[in-house]
């Protein structure tokens, strides 16, 4: 036995054996973001990992907010060798976030163990992108900083000594029973010797989500091909394999800024080597020039385990965990080393090639198929701790490596967590419920991640379409056909319909991309739950519970929820269809809301139904909401393209709409190289602000200005 | 803060951060079970709150046996404050256990993490039983005792290092890829400073699970009424409901030894009072009178949630933990104080009065319904330990209460965990498959428990008597209808088969009693698994992963188990049909197997195929197997009733059986007061050991033969 302790270390020990109770002390770390400290903190922590510089100007814009909770009300225990947080409700007070869930967004009522993880069907913590944050419906969110395993007691947790205890029923008879007694509080149990606690106010929940992003260096900023189609093709395809499906898209006249490479690319996969496969890309550098010369950029997937096969794997042994997965290793990557053995042979063999990014598969995983909790890193970090901050790891080393070439990238991962705002990357999984797509879209608005409803494949046209029309509506337009080998021409009889929602997507990307400027300067999401957004009030419905012996033995409740709208940016609802849907209902937040397509009222501060109409989305646009739009194209703008702007205008009220260029593949825009002008429309005229010379700007000074609503007499 | 510490206490602490690799020393504690101690291991662990003596006079009687592993395979770690445990596996080594498991039987490839809860539809670990025992087909068993929440790697986990690695396959093209490699450990995380792990020997896995539940004092005897026929009536009956309910069964000349009597006798129930309720029970002692004088007990639910209602409350509040459950206290069962209040009240209120035992309900229960990990209880015991013992505790101070009466008492608990084979009490839940019903009796008989695949409610008559079949060969059979109000006859079509069945239970008592005779001491369980028995062996097949992107991304293989039939005693195999079956495969030992009912050759080592009987349910028994048997009978004998005997023998094998006999309602067995004689037949003869005089035997001494397989001539 070889033992070795410090002072401090053996402080900390023993405060993690005694019982402590204490308030927390808070101290205002940025405008309106406080922190707390419990404990003795671990040194891997996810904020510490995503490594975040704060993006304090843009924090002191927001409107200044105090202390939103009482701190008398928030208790922090040490106990068991955990923390245990307290943290006040209240009566109408709702949660959202607490990871990427898919079947709930009102987080009140619900137990969760935040754990990384494939999302397994039930909202239960263990998800892609486990956030220890929620955002309350009272304007304030509150973040745990800990890469541990949290449970998360959200308004289910009753102590005996509360202030506002539940009304006591006999269910003997005694129909106001409840299975779930109120509860004042949220409670948080933290697996580790301490933790960092922050709070974030608003006033407003969306300004707590502004907080948060911003706190994190901001939204990432994807360039411009990133907001264009995006195909991946069959495992095995090879390099001619691929530019054969990039001319197919030239020949359906359907868009293409980028494909993804799948598992063929490497000489061996699962594990990896991440090195070309001789035979499938024999010239790998050709390749890229051939897509690039069609205007098509290379994403590569890859998972992180290196192949006893890879150049990188004897160099790594030491520098990696105790166990294998998919028998290859798991580099530490909290280790410099380890990093930086990845960050040379990327550089080398992908990215002077031209490789525009990546997609990092399974850095989270089933418990089947992952490192288990057993496994030891050289480092020190455990197993469960490595488990939490993987993805975010991983994101924080790719995003350096493009950074540093002054390039943008834009790709997929499937682990997150805190702290990955910033980064260039959308979440997606191997789960497929349309509907439940949806609900992570919304609910990724609250957690600062991206996430797109990918679509592999269908069981009918109509499906097809559905899902089509909604992933047009997302962070990223991706068919994702590794397995499937589907095209968005595989149903002909909705071909037409999917590439006119194609098509819609490009030509809103003017206003897409100002949508995404937002994120990145003002750390507002740019697909949006409706709870985030002024004047929306969604009341739930709770159905009380019919005692059933055997599929409601606690008659417990259930609670409508409203999960399948969302905004894309300031201005426009999207509320898919589902296969199968003839109609559907749409909440509108106050005010008169008009249909996209005719710019006919659609309906004013409530619910209304919507008709199906299989060749299209339904979108609803606020009145005086300005929609910048170029005309269909099958690319996004290259640097120095200047094209029309038309810019449709919905409503009579007055709006106005601030529009962001820049160049759209590089970091100049940190460096001030971007343009914002201000668009005016009011009584049938439109203005825009004439932009400053010098600075990138792609549309011409003529607007087409589109009044789509008659206006009144 | 107040912080004291000790110099051991600074040890363990110190132990815990730093992290150290070593062998655990192994004492041979009991002959064939062993014993290490890896860390400092925590005082409230799960056999020191069962609090068993181990039956070393029985376990002598095993075979000798020695340590069943390489010493130097097991390794064990401390680090990040947990416990690191490592045991090897060999190549074709299954494994059983690991908790009440309702889908799964074989273990080996699975991830665990143990957790008392509500069945929550999938084997994940969290279960009303989440023993932390394995039982390998080699024929040992590792216990690891903590009450903590214990994740299990059972054959998942992949070292780098490993002398046994998998092979290495590429998915690109490589149909060999398996998405779970090979593994050749059983790696479990032990959240604490410290455990202890019992290693119990063979040769077999009978014998290791012998071992385990002599271990534990061995298993618990049911008095004679707790096998026959029992009904939980509607929630909200009142004293004179239950009677008249009684009287039904008269009626209908069916089963009843005992009734349930479900919430409404609290004066409020859910929280509870455990104090009568004086509309619906204004004569709680005549009631008891009244049922006693039908031959009829009765049995109590409760929940153990303290209504403030109650008197308990108030002497209890300050011996309950820091949270509520439905509006009651959780009382803090480690400490003797709080044992002793509900000791005081049970035997005044409810055990003096002549109730017979507990309905023990919700000691488990969904994280939303349960006390939160995040709760304190004034012993110190951490909510987690909590959780892991609850059920055990109760089980324990409740046994306590009865014993010291001399009356055997025989109940109903939802929690349970190691060390319970000796309590008096039965796990039943609220999930309602009747396939994982039976699948959840078969693994009941790998970790010491036992289970009833209990009847509420069904779609049809045929459910309803497949049900009722099933019950009635299990260890309580048991028509709950607290929420239907169904009886045995409410599907009239099948009333006949239903009570024949329920008949044939009160005929086969000699055999069922003897066979839990053999549990009581020997250990082993009345209901096995076919993978205890000698000369059976069940090859599972592994279906390969057919790629489907939605539906298989990882190619996942499936493994064929055997979980729907097991046996009842050493000579009975039953095999359950369920609702919709017309016909099934049974799968027989080595041997001659024969029909129960017709005597007839069934088959011979492998697989046959029974053909659907509404009538009956499929019982074979072995060449050479006697079972004995009563006349049917609506309830149980009575001490010092004496009744004829028949003997079925089965085959054309000698056999020979153990009948076991003793008053059938106290403790004096244990004092000797019990008879055991030998019972043998051969070549179409049948004798009977004479018992001897003075002891308990309420058997006559003219038995009946009945040989019912014709002999070859």
């Amino acid at each position: 036995m070889n033992i070795r302790f410090t002072l401090p270390l053996l402080c900390a020990l023993l405060c993690q054996y005694t019982s402590l109770s204490a308030q927390l002390q808070w101290r205002e770390v940025m405008p309106g973001v406080w922190k707390g400290t419990a404990g003795t903190p671990e040194k891997v922590t996810l904020l510490n990992i995503a490594a975040a510089k704060p993006d304090s100007a843009a924090l002191g814009k927001l409107p200044s907010a105090r202390f939103p909770l009482d701190r008398n009300d928030i208790s922090v225990k040490l106990a068991d060798g955990k923390v245990y947080l307290r943290f006040p409700l209240e009566k109408n007070e709702q949660l959202f976030g607490l990871g990427l869930n898919f079947k709930t967004v009102n987080q009140r009522g619900r137990v969760s163990q935040l754990h990384v993880d494939h999302y397994g069907g039930k909202d239960d913590g263990r998800t892609h992108a486990p956030v220890p944050l929620y955002i309350s419906s009272r304007g304030y969110g509150v973040l745990v900083d800990a890469a541990r395993y949290i449970t998360v007691y959200a308004g289910t947790a009753v102590r005996t000594d509360t202030k506002n205890p539940p009304v006591l029923h006999d269910r003997n008879g005694n129909k106001q029973w409840e299975s779930q007694p109120y509860s004042d509080a949220v409670e948080m149990l933290v697996p580790a010797a301490g933790a960092e606690v922050y709070i974030f106010a608003g006033p407003t929940a969306m300004n707590a989500v502004q907080r948060y992003n911003l706190f994190n260096g901001g939204g990432y900023l994807p360039p411009k091909w990133g907001l264009g189609f995006t195909q991946r093709v069959p495992t095995l395809y090879s390099q001619q394999d691929i530019v054969r499906e990039a001319k197919e898209f030239e020949g359906h006249n359907f868009p293409l800024d980028f494909i993804g490479v799948e598992p063929g690319w490497h000489s061996m996969a699962y594990p990896c080597t991440f090195e070309w496969d001789p035979n499938r890309f024999p010239d790998p550098k050709g390749f890229i020039i051939n897509l690039a010369n069609m205007g098509v950029k290379a994403n590569l997937w890859l998972n992180p385990y290196v192949s006893p096969k890879s150049s990188l794997y004897a160099p790594l042994k030491s520098l990696s965990g105790s166990h294998t997965v998919w028998n290859g290793l798991v580099a530490d990557f909290t280790l410099p080393e380890a990093k930086a053995l990845f960050r040379e042979h990327f550089l080398k063999n992908h990215i002077a090639l031209g490789v525009s990014g990546y997609k990092m598969d399974e850095n989270d995983g089933y418990d089947k198929w992952l490192w288990p909790d057993v496994a030891t890193f050289p480092s020190g970090t455990s197993a469960e701790q490595m488990r939490q901050i993987y993805g975010i790891a991983m994101q924080q080393m790719t995003d350096e490596w493009f950074r540093e070439q002054n390039r943008r990238t834009y790709g997929l991962v499937r682990a997150s967590n805190a702290g990955a705002s910033r980064f260039p990357y959308v979440i997606y999984n191997d789960y497929y419920s349309h509907p439940d797509f949806i609900t992570a879209l919304v609910n990724s608005s609250f957690i600062g991640v991206l996430w797109t409803p990918e679509v592999r494949a269908s069981k009918s046209a109509e499906e097809w379409v559905r899902r089509m029309q909604s992933v047009c509506f997302s962070p990223m337009a991706m068919l994702n056909a590794w397995a499937d080998g589907t095209k968005p021409w595989s149903f002909p009889e909705v071909e037409t319909a999917v590439q006119e929602v194609a098509m819609l997507r490009m030509q809103l990307l003017p206003y897409l991309y100002s949508t995404f400027a937002q994120y990145r300067f003002e750390g507002k999401p740019p697909f949006r739950s409706m709870n985030l957004i002024d004047g929306f009030a969604f009341t739930p419905q709770v159905n009380g519970g019919k005692l059933d012996a055997t599929l409601n033995p606690y008659e417990a409740k259930t609670r409508s929820e409203l999960k399948d709208q969302y905004m894309m940016g300031d201005n426009m609802i999207v509320a898919p269809f589902f296969a199968g849907d003839s109609s559907r209902k749409v909440y509108l937040p106050k005010g008169k809301w008009y249909d996209f397509y005719t710019g006919e009222l659609a309906g004013e501060d409530g619910v209304i139904t919507v008709k199906a109409r299989l060749d299209r989305i339904p979108l609803f646009i606020r009145d005086g909401g300005l929609i910048p739009m170029i005309p269909p194209r099958r690319q996004a703008p290259k640097p120095g393209e200047v094209l029309p702007l038309e810019v449709r205008v919905y409503g009579s009220a007055p709006g106005d709409f601030l529009l962001y260029d820049d160049d759209g593949n590089t970091f100049d825009f940190e460096r001030g190289q971007f343009t914002r002008v201000l668009l005016k429309a009011a009584n049938g005229k439109g203005s825009m602000e004439k932009p400053a010379a010098g600075k990138p700007f792609g549309y011409g000074p003529k607007v087409k200005w589109t009044f789509m609503t008659a206006q009144a007499k």
